[in-house]
């Protein structure tokens, strides 16, 4: 079983990736957390590239391809052996953030765009996509709140944010089965329990 | 004007390459000089990953994204602005190295593999490529010459240098306007003064 999770930034999807690991400790469950671009060596070293400051003069097709190199990596090394021995892998991001941010975001062709993740994830879809909604306005105020210091994939502006959000929204629209839409507004508590619901309704066995 | 060189390895482009520019420098002609995978800071870092004989378990669709990746940073950060300059542009390797490695060579479809060679060059072709064909034979006696510790590009078997070496006369075909076809095993002058009757006959001025 595979589950993905997708959002704008702070949308408090990487807080709910950790509730559900943790509930899924506590009941016994295995489970493999990804996290996206990274999770093998040669992605993370990918990943160093993609999120170093200095490397701003990064064309958008570069790092559109860096982030589906990272991923493929990750597929064949990690995700797909996993899926084969029926683990259950959580990754915090995948593929439809690269339609979303590179696609939708950035402009580019979606055609190409949807090619390159094909190509990419030799087909591996997640069964099931928590995608956390929040408005750009509300990413702002979280953002101002954490006084974190942004990497280069977060030095964007408000507009491309907001394409971010619709892309999400359509892809969402475009995949009804897959995608569990949250309002990332509700209490950390509630989302917890719509994911906690949805993911125990997958499952093999009750809990 | 927009020139690249391509080959299997050992077919003595690098030498030919350097030949060349002395000729140019000779005549006191610019040029710029680049050299596939990096040519840039991200593609060099791009470079390391790739050539690394640590990462001999990277997936061919890794491999292909990013050479595509390092592509894409040359042609937007170096090529394109130099060709708008009317320089001249010399590549040891280019776009056909991808599409006869891992297209012929890996066995990757050469559909999504010319659709990426596409969005990765930003449709930036060369005005004229020398392909400088040996067989896999000459290939290895000169390899076994040369003594030199082998890159993680260069662990590949005979089988694997054949399909590439006719990949490069498949595409060679498609294109006869664009490709110039040398005998790799004539002598390094004779190769020489092919290459540069061609290149005599690009320049707008005669020398």
């Amino acid at each position: 079983m595979f589950i993905s999770f997708e959002g704008i930034d702070c949308c408090g999807k990487t807080t709910q990736v950790k509730l559900l690991t943790e509930q899924l400790t506590e009941k016994s469950i295995d489970y493999l957390l990804l996290r996206e671009p990274g999770g093998t060596i040669i992605s993370e070293e990918i990943r160093t590239i993609l999120l170093d400051a200095k490397n701003k003069n990064m064309t958008q097709i570069t790092e559109l391809l860096l982030f589906s190199a990272s991923r493929a990596q990750l597929v064949s090394e990690v995700i797909k052996p996993a899926l084969q021995k029926n683990s259950l892998v959580l990754c915090d991001r995948y593929v439809d953030s690269t339609t979303v941010y590179q696609g939708y975001g950035r402009g580019l062709t979606l055609g190409a765009v949807k090619t390159i993740n094909r190509v990419a994830t030799f087909d591996v879809k997640p069964d099931k996509t928590f995608f956390l909604d929040i408005t750009v306005k509300e990413m702002e105020s979280r953002q101002a709140l954490s006084n974190v210091k942004k990497d280069r994939m977060e030095l964007n502006n408000d507009e491309f944010y907001s394409r971010v959000r619709e892309g999400y929204l359509e892809v969402a629209n475009e995949e009804p089965e897959r995608f569990v839409v949250i309002d990332g507004k509700q209490s950390i508590e509630t989302i917890r329990e719509i994911i906690w619901k949805e993911v125990e309704g997958m499952l093999p066995i009750k809990y």
